[in-house]
């Protein structure tokens, strides 16, 4: 997905390289990053950098870049020594967002640490395995109301009104948590009596309701049908209301998406119904 | 998902602890314990402790745990001062995941500083959340080959026999990546003639493949048909053998899942088809 950046002429590089996928060395450092508003980054994900050859190619990448503007910024999150030490003598300013803390780690556990950073390929991972792929094809059957075969199994059944984020939000669950995940639209037939719709009144405690604000509402179902009763902000803001006074008449805890990540939803929704991974 | 762990009385407590959804905490936190294979750990992760208040809970919590055993281990990702001196008073070892950080890149940046960690709700989170929206009904439209509408549009097409990992490496492409992924299940129908299936030859530059080993491939299969042909070890390495000649046949990258995790298998796949969120 593009995203509107400064030009990479006046821009600083700022690497996340990782001996594997690189998504935390890309979450912290971006966190990091985050904290300084002034300065326009080009940022650059390098995965699976576990050689010193493959630590000298990122080197030589740096080495170009760094030739045309301001020292580049590199997090790393890799296990061996080694490479580090490549990366190090890149010029770059290196963040080692694993060494140091590993160190503490060793201090306070009265213990060294092995090489086994990155290698998770044990019996667990593959249970693990098997209830994200079971929980994300449950997430696919019972998406948007689609199936009731099997609410009876289901962890959290979300509700809400057409495009207040269930879908997204009902993935982020299966595949980070491993959970069974179904969610169910509202829709105006669902309104004129007091409870729950039937196919998921027998599951009250099972149900977590999202909300938005009228505004976003509109602007995201226009993207679907642009200039619709469907989209228009009368419609949203009553849909919303309805939806919001069903969920307080049957305790249903809700929460509004309008400024919440996926993430963000998916951890409230954990804390709120109890759930563990 | 239940994971096997240690008695509670044995095991020392490891806490996630982060002013938003704990997510790389728990993430960067589990990669360095995992350097202690030989100590046992009892892991809690606690998101949004944003207050103070929230922080007194956190270590009331922490006391009561560490009167019974080992010191716990605190790994936070929180940017109040504040919050952070409450935590580190609590007696556990903090092992703070931001603050040095951020120190380091002050000096190297020659900025202070802000206090935006944490906020990322600004135009482009929208952005990216419409993108990761359209990205999950994308793939969930083009599951399992069920419809070829848009492929023209597809930024990865993953092709599979049944039960190699294409839905959930897919899911986690769309959500993490906001890509558009279809998938398409390899049948023996598809074996017979050289060339691609039809629906995905058109898009033969946009296809990755997946293999697995035979043993795996059966296992996961048992799972869902235990005891059919299905599910037989030679009907499995018949179907992985003529499915990695197809793709060698018509030069179509390939991984296999059986030793990697999505999050793995999803940064080759980026990596490869040299595809960028």
């Amino acid at each position: 997905m593009p995203r509107p950046s400064a030009s990479r002429a006046t821009a600083r590089p700022a690497y996340f390289v990782s001996d594997s996928t690189g998504i935390t060395a890309e979450t912290l450092g971006s966190a990091l990053l985050a904290n300084f508003p002034g300065v326009a980054f080009h940022r650059h994900t390098i995965p699976f950098v576990d050689t010193v050859g493959g630590a000298r190619d990122v080197v030589r990448d740096i080495q170009a870049a760094a030739a045309t503007g301001a020292v580049p910024i590199l997090f790393a999150t890799v296990k061996s020594a080694e490479i580090l030490a490549e990366l190090m003598a890149s010029g770059a300013v290196v963040v080692d967002l694993l060494g140091g803390h590993l160190r503490e780690l060793e201090a306070a556990l009265g213990s060294t640490a092995s090489e086994q950073l990155g290698q998770y390929h044990g019996v667990g991972d593959i249970e693990r395995y098997f209830a994200r792929m079971r929980a994300v094809e449950y997430a696919i059957e019972h998406d948007d109301g689609q199936s009731m075969r099997a609410l009876d199994i289901a962890d959290v059944i979300v509700i809400a009104p057409s495009r207040c984020g269930k879908t997204p939000t009902t993935m982020y669950l299966a595949l980070q948590y491993g959970l069974l995940v179904a969610n169910y639209p509202l829709t105006d037939d669902d309104f004129p009596s007091d409870g729950l719709p039937a196919p998921v009144a027998p599951h009250l405690d099972k149900c977590f309701g999202l909300t938005t604000t009228p505004l976003r509402l509109s602007q995201v179902r226009h993207e679907r049908r642009p200039d619709s009763v469907y989209s228009s902000l009368a419609q949203c803001t009553l849909e919303l209301r309805r939806a919001e006074d069903l969920y307080r008449r049957n305790r249903v805890p809700f929460l509004n998406s309008s400024t919440k990540s996926v993430e963000e939803m998916s951890a409230v929704i954990m804390q709120s119904m109890r759930l563990r991974s």
